[in-house]
């Protein structure tokens, strides 16, 4: 069974008009006035693109049964009518990140950073969701697309604020954020 | 950091020659006289073909720190004088397994069907490497490529017998054994 690809293009043509692309950390992303986000089967067309990034939806690596149920509850689809702001995330994280083994990067990940706790802190005000990147070979490891109202928009600083200060982000080797409206 | 990409070419050239293509569950594969197996930089071309099949080397997605200390002990690497026979077995799971969380994916294959376990005993003998597919959109979601000596051959089919019986073989929907020598 295929996955769910999607695709991100930055260019002058998309349904959101890009305030901001601000860097992070490592090598920031050209700037652009507009970007496409859509998955299959509503690839956008890369025409034009100043750059395009492609994941797609897969498996969680680290959420477990129980956390997965009350995400559940409480997490909202993307496309509400009042998630005015959006924001795309990608980042990579560093080698030393990808030589621990999968008991290791799940603590660091949950028992000592709780990246779903503070995630699930700010639902439903802030959807996400996540799109892996790195086994198809593009630049980043992730990209993570918000949506939120604009009345949430100090939410979603504060959430991607905490995560930053978090023991995982040290393996946080390149991270680009992009702010965009609607 | 890219992933290492390798590639599988089943056609008329190569430097294995395959002595079976062996369905063990669902579509097969077409049958061809020879096979090659290549990492990047030395991917094989694709000219001539009678199928392609790509993955990439990536994080264990299951294999915790004391396990992989184990491992790293006894695995063999690959391209031993000694082993002039291998396998590629290339293998899909059901949407089943997909839908799983991490935690009961990982209690499936190593605490009830005891995968890690079952494959170190096999070691050093039969040198295997695992590459994953999933993402990348191919026919398959892993491909795992053996090497052994001869004499080990037997070995190798009471190993790939084992894992076929356990509850983890279940959510198995796909799966082709392409026994080579050399």
């Amino acid at each position: 069974m295929a996955l769910t690809r999607v695709r991100f293009v930055a260019g002058r043509a998309g349904q959101w008009k890009i305030d901001e692309v601000r860097v992070i950390r490592g090598e920031t992303l050209s700037d652009a006035s507009r970007l496409s986000h859509g998955e299959e089967p509503a690839l956008p067309s890369t025409e034009g693109g100043n750059w395009v990034l492609e994941g797609v939806r897969s498996s969680e690596k680290y959420t477990e049964r129980g956390e997965r149920d009350e995400l559940t509850k409480v997490q909202p689809d993307l496309g509400r009518p009042t998630s005015l702001r959006g924001a795309l995330i990608p980042i990579c994280k560093r080698p030393s990140w990808w030589a621990l083994a999968q008991d290791e990067r799940r603590a660091l990940f949950e028992d000592r950073s709780h990246h779903i706790k503070i995630g699930s802190k700010y639902l439903p005000a802030i959807a996400r969701r996540l799109y892996h990147a790195r086994e198809l070979g593009g630049p980043f490891d992730f990209l993570t697309w918000f949506e939120f109202a604009p009345e949430n928009a100090g939410a979603f600083d504060e959430l991607v604020g905490r995560l930053r200060e978090t023991e995982e982000w040290r393996y946080v080797d390149r991270e680009v954020e992009i702010r965009v409206r609607r």
